[in-house]
């Protein structure tokens, strides 16, 4: 497997994923602005992966912060925490691992300025090795509802390129093929940004799974008539009740999946879950630059002047989702009731 | 309003549709090569206006026969026929019109080969002129169906630039703003080729009409938390019991529409209807060239050595479409029951 990111000594690797698939380049981040950028520009995408950037990034800003008095550093620290914060308004791990960055700065009033930058450190270095274990986690529990011989589609990316290790969707499919199962799996393009076409696509292909691509409004087509069994997608937020916020087209494909009696699995960290809110009308959506999708691709294809509309999620309700698949089990609706033992 | 298809003297005009929306030119077809590369590369798109420009090239490949006996003469010119009916398989205006040609050379053996040319010349132009009226009778039937203050979606283009003169799908929505109807239409970018994106936009623009383009994979999003009240789409071919071929997508939306109780209308000149084909199941699925979809806008988005499916259309089922609006009247499932008296 290719590694999306890497903590080598003092700097943050991370492959470019807007140069995908035609460029396969490394780039180095030394600074808090130079995470923030690559996470704004999706350089480095995938909810999981976005967290463990964030956890970096936040170390990579405290380390800088030449003060040796507690206050005066916590102050510094939660600026750079709350400017990271606010790159993706909709990344629950990025929250997740920076509030956990958060509490560390918070209980360590009486170390010394050197040690609580380097339990940071730590901090985002565990963040890192979880998500490897939770992958591999996730494809575990969810490679049993990948049949022998089925057709599989999926919707962006949702794999080692969204994750540190095997990805959420994708490490369900690569344990499957590490188990032996024949499967074969078309992978919408998902514009604006190509996520599928671009990274998906690549990374089945490095991985030696049978990829087809095809434009996202080909999914009913394809899911009717070529014999497509089941759907499974990542998940970028989770509320209490199963409502999962995903890439924008997610809940299109959901209502197709219903319509062909097809299972539709999402497949995410359980850290992916925000208890804090009820369901997906609490979940606020991105919008994104209209040029992503006027000249994402180099060539202005909308007449000047004329809406754009670009929502980077939509919500799928959970009574559209078969099952939800986490490094803690898997749940199923009614997911309050599934949820209870486990929170 | 803007002119698709111009027969001037002895050439045809016609808008290059693969420069819009960012350039507006016209190119001049002085052989049926020409136009059958115009057609072939969806410089002339939309079944209407295919079927008008395959007319007129039709003549401008007879008009290149120098021969004066009928045999001879009927045998080159049937080539030509068979030359253009070939170039696009699932275009059954074409087909039409390329029939009623020769119907004419068939039932002129009797005639000098000037008078058969000019036959054939008369025939094109009549195509051109019916086709206007079509367009108008289409939207003064389906006008009715867009309520005051409604919010409409469409996918691909139906519109001026499908035809020679108001369109289909848009024909009706230019008929409601000329009765001062207040609307908002969303526009499906329809990829992989983006009529949606840069003609249904461009043309709605032109026509001060309030157009925001979404990605494909938006429509599930955008009906649901938009408001959208009413689909309208055009056809490529419909067949006996009412099953309707348009551009790939058109399936996705309308199991989107289905979904969220919305009507779901085919606005479509009643040649679309093809009577010798009983159910979606005949209709052969054109497939296109991968590059549409890997290269098509300038950069490369899938990696090299993955597959790419890339049908040009779908099929929707009768039980999906709320209404077939043809310059005819509208049609109503059960279709064959409602078309009984008309055919």
């Amino acid at each position: 497997m290719f590694e999306t990111i890497v903590w080598k000594k003092d700097k943050l690797l991370l492959i470019d994923q807007t140069l995908l698939p035609v460029e396969y380049k490394i780039i180095e981040c030394h600074t808090v602005q130079e995470v923030w950028e690559a996470i704004k520009t999706l350089k480095v995408r995938g909810a999981p992966a976005i967290g463990i950037a964030g956890a970096f990034g936040a170390y990579l800003g405290v380390r800088e912060i030449n003060l040796d008095n507690y206050k005066e550093f916590s102050e510094k620290a939660f600026e750079i925490l709350d400017y990271l914060w606010k790159c993706r308004p909709t990344a629950v791990n990025l929250h997740w691992a920076l509030d956990s960055i958060a509490e560390i700065i918070k209980n360590s009033k009486n170390e010394n300025i050197v040690k609580i930058k380097q339990k940071i450190l730590q901090r985002a270095e565990f963040v890192l090795q979880e998500d490897r274990v939770l992958c591999r986690k996730i494809g575990e529990n969810g490679e049993k509802f990948i049949k022998n011989n089925s057709v599989i589609l999926t919707h962006c990316n949702a794999g080692g390129l969204a994750t540190s290790g095997y990805g959420t969707a994708l490490a369900v499919i690569y344990m499957a093929k590490e188990k032996g199962k024949k499967f074969k799996v078309f992978a919408d393009e998902t514009r604006p940004l190509l996520q599928g076409a671009r990274l998906t696509a690549w990374e089945l292909k490095q991985n030696n799974i049978d990829v087809t691509v095809i434009c996202d409004n080909m999914a009913g087509h394809v899911i009717r008539d070529k014999g497509v069994d089941m759907v499974i997608v990542g998940a970028d937020r989770i509320t209490a009740n199963g409502d999962t916020a995903n890439k924008i087209g997610t809940y299109s494909v959901a209502v197709l999946a219903e319509k062909h009696k097809i299972p539709f699995y999402v497949a995410a960290p359980f850290s992916t879950f925000d208890f804090n809110l009820k369901t997906g009308a609490d979940i606020p959506i991105e919008e994104r630059d209209h040029n992503e999708i006027i000249k994402g691709l180099g060539k202005q294809i909308v007449p000047d002047g004329v809406n754009v509309y670009n929502p980077a999620f939509d919500v799928t309700p959970a009574e559209l989702i078969t099952g939800i698949i986490t490094d803690k089990g898997v749940f199923r609706a009614p997911y309050e009731e599934s949820l209870k033992n486990i929170k």
